[in-house]
């Protein structure tokens, strides 16, 4: 560490639940927005070891001094039932990343891998309401950015997956669970897209191209990444030599931190008054 | 917190349990300690209510990045049973204050209430081989110091406990687990004695007097009081007043920080490598 924190006995608890949990890069992130709010709170890894999950999240969750959790991978499915109360997104999304105690004690628990995503496209002036989405991959972070992209009004989403028989029942669940859009699984195509999303694993490992080939795809058209890199992904790349605008993942990752900050935070303040 | 720490996925976790738990000054202690060593380590604090003791404890010590726990009140003598190995000094104290993971994943603990008091009473220069010890209290930290003295090779302690019904089985035990040192209990008297200890908890509350007469007590004797206190406890005070060697609560604090830190930092050594 690079400053000596000063911890007190009244220094209330945050914790980022995974495995691995090295990577992960909240407990600085949040622990930082904490202190700049005047926020005595700190945002600890937590590491869950998959043979002993539920052991170590009923004993978090039994601190009387930690006020919230968020949840990577691999637990946000698993983590659903941690909660007594779960929103709409994390409903339909069938998965949580984040949980927060309530002021009589009851922990309510939502989504917010999608926000992040719409929130960075808003902020780069792309049109959502009526909008037509293209999303590579149907998977955890494919179906929260289709809900929160539901929710800000666009019109129809395509998704685009190779495991066609596991992604079909999940975009007609999507569907279900969001009337006002309409969800459908199909070949690759950018004929009336206005967005394109990749929400597959396509572009972390080097080497990798684009999810599929765009050749067509015109300036007008948004491109987003979900992958984190250090660089530009094969398609942010590709969409920036095209002229398009774009969203990276890190951008995704700063919208979420907001919007996940304002609902930890609710717990906050129930807690400490 | 006046800095903003740096926490990673890598900060490695130590967590001291009690309830209440506002009061602690163990996060901020150790916390800078593991700083000054260059240890990415969070000592936090960890709110165990009664009613959910055990399901805290058990979620701690399933948590992945956590390597070891400080125990302060209700819970040292509960912890024991939490512990797959117990030291000398935890077995015949019969109750830990600290545990720390192995690095074959076993947890170990052992008791260090007394270790800061023989170290304060060696750093004052007190003499110890065979002295003989007027003990005021017979309950945690009274056995705790005279597990630690014993084995610093004190000849005798003699307690007094207003509580002679629940303080006799305690002195006998504690006799009988250290033989070379003989323990015993009754009414109060300096005769003899070589240092005098208040391990009651007379002196904690304001218009506390001394724990028992002491108006014979000579200046050779050493003097020390387990209770903190922001400035000195009617018992070092009087100590003072008569140019007796004291040891304060503070004194007795500072001393055993270097212990537990040696104990629990063998933990660390074992996991990072």
């Amino acid at each position: 560490m690079s400053d000596v924190p000063t911890i007190t006995g009244a220094t209330r608890l945050f914790a980022i639940v995974g495995d691995p949990i090295l990577q992960v890069r909240s407990p600085q992130v949040y622990t930082q927005a904490f202190a700049q709010r005047g926020i005595d709170a700190l945002m600890i890894p937590a590491h869950a070891k998959p043979e002993r999950f539920e052991q170590t999240i009923a004993g978090l969750m039994a601190l009387g001094n930690l006020d919230g959790l968020l949840v990577t991978a691999p637990y946000k499915v698993a983590m659903l039932k941690f909660a007594d109360t779960v929103g709409s997104r994390g409903q339909r999304v069938g998965a949580v990343n984040a949980l927060r105690r309530m002021a009589d004690g009851r922990w309510h628990a939502d989504m917010f891998d999608g926000e992040g995503f719409v929130s960075a496209l808003q902020k780069r002036g792309v049109p959502l309401r009526s909008a037509r989405v293209l999303m590579f991959g149907c998977g955890g972070a494919g179906a929260a950015i289709a809900v929160s992209l539901a929710d800000a009004g666009v019109a129809g989403i395509h998704f685009v997956d190779p495991n066609h028989a596991q992604a079909a029942p999940r975009v007609q669940a999507l569907g279900a669970a969001c009337p006002s859009c309409r969800m459908t699984l199909g070949p690759a195509g950018t004929d009336g897209i206005d967005i394109v999303i990749n929400a597959s694993t396509v572009g972390m490992r080097s080497g990798d191209g684009l999810p599929a080939p765009l050749d067509d795809l015109s300036s007008s058209v948004a491109v987003g990444d979900v992958v984190l890199s250090a660089g530009f992904t094969p398609l942010i790349a590709f969409a920036q030599s095209r002229g398009c605008p774009s969203v990276t993942g890190v951008d995704m990752h700063a919208g979420q931190t907001e919007a996940l900050l304002a609902f930890l935070l609710e717990a906050n303040a129930a807690q400490t008054r």
